[in-house]
């Protein structure tokens, strides 16, 4: 058996190469960006009018002007157009290009405007030198990068990507996944289950939580059966990059998961954890570069090594950064094996601060118990008692801050 | 002009009616359930072991016994065997259901099993009464709510929709809902702008923003002209639940938006708030129930305004829960005018505290400093200077934990 952190080390000592591909920008959300956006022009392109108002130049305001005749109107969307003398103004729309000889802009609401004898506006405030202009490249230079290739798109991304041009994105393509339940017990989830035999769900769970990274994986079965692990194992890791496996990997008879990695000379890098729930986790790489994720059955243990070992490990694939979220225990647990425990917790955030409430759970079977919870805190193996207001790591499962969950 | 409070009032004081639809559950992560999930039988389903090893009958070894003969193999996934005498045992799999007559799991690591003269299990350890045993039913009766309506789908309920044997779930359909770009400046993503014309981004952020609640967002786009933009309106305050507009409704000439909703008897609600940025959003109900968001055209204004009212309002129309993230300032910020002031930050989890670290923008019309900011902080009109640790909410755009954009 290993720690949790040489767990992890290992794990994180293997990786993958994954292509690019092209995808429309309306479904780029949430995609790792495989290519550099640049400014295809100066941002903004044009001295930009950023109130509706009048243009003067603010050196006849300084001369003493404090009425200037109106000579035209820029709405945005046309073509500049420009004074020809001085204590001249023109109106200008917000957005639009800054009317040539002109470089301060009056809002509306501090402007008189008479027409007679001609249009003259007068000025009732007492302006700054360029005020109300967004000033052409001010923002970005033409030609320079404005979101760097390996970035998450979220909506700025896409506005972006969309100022420049870009009607469809370079993005990071999915690794081949497979997830594979294993074991007797287990029928699909149209069947109606025997007294001793339940459905699948594990396949269910980490497949939905793939589609955090758009991975599409392919869901598989096998019986406890050697030869038939064997084979279909044979195949699976010829056709993927990643085999996730649920079950099988404990010391159980009819557990012949490791077995048949052996033989497929996949190579082990480790088996068991000193950690509760998860212990069994089994973890290799076959010489074609597939990577052997065998997470044991149970549905709160296999979720957790999902949770603490896979889904940071995808995140590095795709070139994420990880961050820790660290929370404050609001009860005091206390667990006497020589294991790290990975506490069930619900996240709150209050006041700047974040909590982890434990949240009783009924061992490793109990997949409800997870919609109560929000994820999994990591209490290390040297300490027995975690107390009330001590800081530890928490592995998410629900990320986001603006919703909840209604379960019972 | 209203305050900010206000505005968020108002608009919380209307709503709509979503119907509900039926999706496979491949497909049903991320949406609010619009059933109750039940337990379709008692969970766990049997008396359910959970460690390999052997069962025995507890009062046996109470009574002084010691070895065991073991009389059968119970896998998971078989009918339940069961022992007919007294100080025998079967060897058990974790799954299994617990064979008939016993009641106690030893598991194989504290058992020496002989085969001669019969298949014998010496136990090296004080057992407990039921250890290792998940009792029938002790997670959840038969019949009893597992996931309550109106929750948000994780993986966790995911995987117990499977468990119930749900293979496509009732979830809230999402509104109809349109985006509407105002302004002659704009020109298409795939156009090449001339001098005084941007591309057209709003639309394509505040689509992509959307993809949360599932809504599939139509696209239009109006120019500067009040009879066709009536028309146009006209026509889609018929088709549509939410119209979602940008620009048009600040003082500008050509700003008609206002003007419009006015002739088709559009009831204005409020219209400019004081904020900066997105003083100029316009909000108003038509009879037919349609609701219409008239933000402001700058890119910040616009996202600004549909992070603090629109996001938070389309959680409360799926009945979800909309807790706000508070969070510590890292710096000073002095704002002067009489108006809320959402600056832009930075967000850091860190030891158990949020972080929020301003970010410098260059105005509302930056729309490339969004991406090296992860929200707005929300700072009272009633104060001109922001402390460095004080608490302030924030109204977060990427709510990704786990995740980091790489942007410049």
């Amino acid at each position: 058996m290993i720690t949790v952190e040489e767990a992890e080390k290992l794990i994180n000592s293997h990786s993958l190469e994954l292509d690019v591909e092209i995808v429309p920008l309306a479904v780029a959300n949430n995609r790792v960006l495989g290519e550099n956006l640049y400014a295809d022009r100066d941002f903004p392109p044009f001295h930009r009018v950023t109130m509706d108002g009048i243009a003067i130049r603010f050196e006849d305001w300084q001369a003493g002007a404090k009425n200037f005749q109106i000579v035209g109107t820029q709405a945005a969307g046309s073509p500049a157009l420009g004074i020809d003398g001085s204590n001249q103004a023109i109106e200008v729309m917000t957005g639009a290009d800054l009317p040539g000889g002109t470089d301060t802009v009056i809002p509306y609401e501090v402007v008189s405007i008479s027409e007679d004898p001609v249009k003259t506006a007068s000025i009732d405030t007492t302006p700054s030198h360029g005020q109300n202009v967004h000033i052409k490249g001010s923002d970005r230079e033409s030609n320079s990068v404005i979101v760097r290739q390996g970035s998450l798109i979220g909506s700025p991304e896409i506005g972006i990507a969309a100022t420049v041009g870009k009607s469809a994105l370079k993005v990071v393509k999915p690794p081949e996944v497979a997830i594979i339940s294993t074991g007797d017990e287990l029928v699909p989830i149209d069947q109606k289950p025997l007294p001793h035999q339940i459905r699948s769900s594990n396949a269910a769970t980490i497949s939905s939580a793939l589609g955090e990274w758009n991975v599409e994986a392919d869901l598989y079965h096998i019986v406890d059966d050697l030869n038939g692990t064997t084979s279909e194992l044979r195949r699976l890791i010829d056709e993927y990059q990643i085999l996730i496996l649920s079950g099988g990997v404990s010391r159980g008879k009819f557990d012949y998961v490791p077995q048949a990695l052996e033989e497929l000379k996949v190579n082990k890098h480790f088996h068991r954890i000193r950690q509760r729930h998860g212990k069994p986790f089994w973890f290799g790489s076959h010489s074609s570069g597939t990577l052997i994720f065998a997470f044991p059955g149970n549905p709160v243990s296999s979720f957790m090594c999902f949770n603490r070992y896979l889904k940071p490990w995808m995140h590095r694939l795709y070139g994420l950064d990880t961050p820790v979220l660290n929370a404050k225990l609001t009860d005091d647990i206390h667990f006497n094996p020589d294991l790290t425990y990975f506490a069930q917790v619900k996240i709150d955030f209050r006041d700047g601060t974040i909590y982890a409430k434990p949240v009783e759970g009924h061992g490793s079977g109990d997949l409800a118990n997870l919609v109560d919870a929000d994820g999994f805190m990591e209490l290390p193996s040297a300490r027995n008692h975690f107390v009330k207001d001590e800081v530890y790591p928490v592995y998410p499962y629900r990320c986001d801050l603006c919703s909840d969950s209604k379960a019972l």
